[in-house]
């Protein structure tokens, strides 16, 4: 095998397949990356069983072939070379790196050992912009669950129906809704995607508003497609969670405050909290305004926050950090929650339900 | 006690003296920055009795006293709150620290419990501008020993002898130093400050070529003072290592390179080193060329560079990393190194010997 590159080319191509990379694993090839120049492109791909990545990269086959690289290795050799032409020569499992005077030799492995991506049917997909999917990733991803005593709750559900897609996670003390309008219509589709996959997904993807990934669906496994990339990756099983039950529009109590003030309070308050430590910011909601505060072992705080409130007085208390998560992920300037008790969950959410963030009230005691 | 600041230089002022405030200590005093306004202007000190750090910081004195409040929970609550004026009022060790809505109750320690920094006679000193004293910093600090076996080799060498300030570390396989020039001369003066002193100095020293520094000696401490900060430190006590018998101007074999050529390949060349692989990096210097290659477990490389030669072929060895450190603080476009054979050291120096970094070479295999 020999192959020319642009430096910069397969610098881009080996930090998005890298992502793929395990960074712990007892199989060696895992930490590889398959160079296949075996037909008329180069493909680079990383592998490690849960999620694939595969990235056709620009350069000129010289000589056709395959071989495993170690990723890490290949990734700092190749950011270390001069801004210039990079050849990769492969003879017997030996790698030649040329750049100008450069002259590396490494080893690989043989890149029949690796283990291909499965192939996914594509007749069942939707399409929407790089921009959307990396937007709506971002701001529901905080709320799935960290450990996995509960499977469903590390993925996020997606949920098409029409030109609708829904996107919905859950950890047990809060739910994260972000409805997209789609530009077409799809059958319906309801699956369950890995934390760990959207996670990384979102960092490769360039969240261009003007280019669009295509989403292709098979029974196990979900395919993303966009650029010259393309991420596989299983999906998790099971029925996810009813949330049309938990949503509710009742209400007693409605406020709208600027969202950077309640945000800025409450980031404020978490200085007090040290990480053991569970104290719930108070929200004391009275005629125009709110008084926020919160008392631990450290010391104290409280601030009032101008706001406009329909219905009840309430007194009610959170996690302080469900808050903070929420908030930062809105671009609305206003914001409005609704309550109905201090035992009800609260719901933030816009008027067009574009976002729905439900969090539950923690308990606290009014003597303080 | 009560006071007011402008947020930025209240922070600015907790960020200088944070310095000083160690990570780790039995004694939650050490933990504090004191505040005293018991006279005409407001200080802020912190001290964890090796090092100590005092700063003024501009603001209003509306009831004099002083008070120790924890330094990690000081400098995380005056950076989030809102760019205006800050309060600080103290009551019976109770703090309140108020900002526009915003409003903290915190505990505090009596002020009298703070350990004060040690009084310094001023009549022997030098001054130099910030810019120099950083650089010159930065140019050696990279060489002083890492572990505490002798405790000499983990400071620097700071000698005065007529306007020339000589800086010296050193750690038993190579040595940096750095001649400067005074504006004035002054008394002949020999001290070596810790490393970690010098470490913390270059991290608040502002580094403007057109302000000063002056440094006060005294027995057993040494006092920097610049703007409104003076930083006091132990000295290392014992006689420092005799400097002048390892330097010599002899060579066989001179060699003038581009200095980012060779540095660019000796970076590359460590990508094949993992941490616990001590291999060295070959030079083989021959008429007009030098060819760098280093072999490993992971893989090999070489290349060559052209070079101006004067003197006798030579082939010998490094650690890389030690000529990557000394070659990373040259500004020079081109380097010279001067070499005697393969088992003595060598000498990257310039014509007016502003600066001299000794590295030892290391044997190696020749067969390869």
């Amino acid at each position: 095998m020999k192959l020319s590159f642009q430096k910069s080319n397969l610098l881009n191509g080996i930090n998005i397949v890298s992502k793929a990379v395990p960074s712990k694993t007892t199989m060696p090839i895992l930490e590889c990356i398959l160079i296949d120049a075996t037909e008329e492109e180069i493909k680079l791909t990383a592998n490690d069983m849960e999620l694939a990545i595969e990235t056709k990269v620009e350069g000129s086959i010289l000589e056709k072939g395959k071989i495993c690289i170690d990723a890490k290795l290949f990734s700092e050799i190749i950011r270390k070379l001069p801004d210039s032409e990079v050849i990769i020569e492969e003879k017997d499992e030996k790698i030649a790196i040329l750049c100008e005077k450069a002259n590396f030799s490494i080893s690989g492995r043989r890149g029949d050992d690796f283990a291909y991506m499965p192939s996914v049917e594509t007749d069942q997909y939707i399409c929407l912009s790089q921009f959307t999917l990396k937007e709506t990733i971002r701001q529901t991803i905080f709320s799935i669950a960290v450990n996995e005593n509960n499977k469903l709750m590390t993925g996020e559900l997606f949920e098409i129906e029409g030109n609708q897609l829904k996107v919905v996670s859950l950890d047990g003390h809060r739910i994260s809704i972000r409805n997209v309008e789609l530009k077409d219509s799809y059958e319906k589709k309801k699956v369950v995607v890995p934390g760990k996959t959207l996670i990384e997904i979102s960092r490769i993807l360039p969240g261009d508003a003007d280019k669009d990934v295509y989403i292709f669906f098979s029974k196990n496994h979900i395919l993303f497609e966009f650029d010259q990339t393309m991420v596989l990756s299983r999906l998790i099983e099971g029925e996810y969670f009813k949330i049309d039950q938990m949503i509710s529009s009742d209400f007693e109590t409605k406020i709208t405050v600027n969202k950077k003030d309640i945000l800025d309070s409450i980031e404020r308050s978490v200085l007090l909290i040290r990480e053991s430590d569970k104290k719930p910011i108070i929200m004391d909601i009275k005629e125009e305004s709110m008084e926020l505060s919160l008392n631990s072992v450290i010391g104290s705080m409280k601030e009032d926050i101008l706001i406009h409130k329909k219905g009840k007085d309430i007194l009610i208390g959170f996690n302080p950090r469900f808050l903070i998560d929420a908030l930062r992920v809105i671009d609305d300037e206003e914001i409005t929650i609704y309550m109905v008790n201090s035992k009800a969950p609260c719901f933030i959410r816009d008027e067009e339900n574009q976002y729905i963030y439900l969090i539950l009230p923690v308990n606290f005691n009014v003597s303080r």
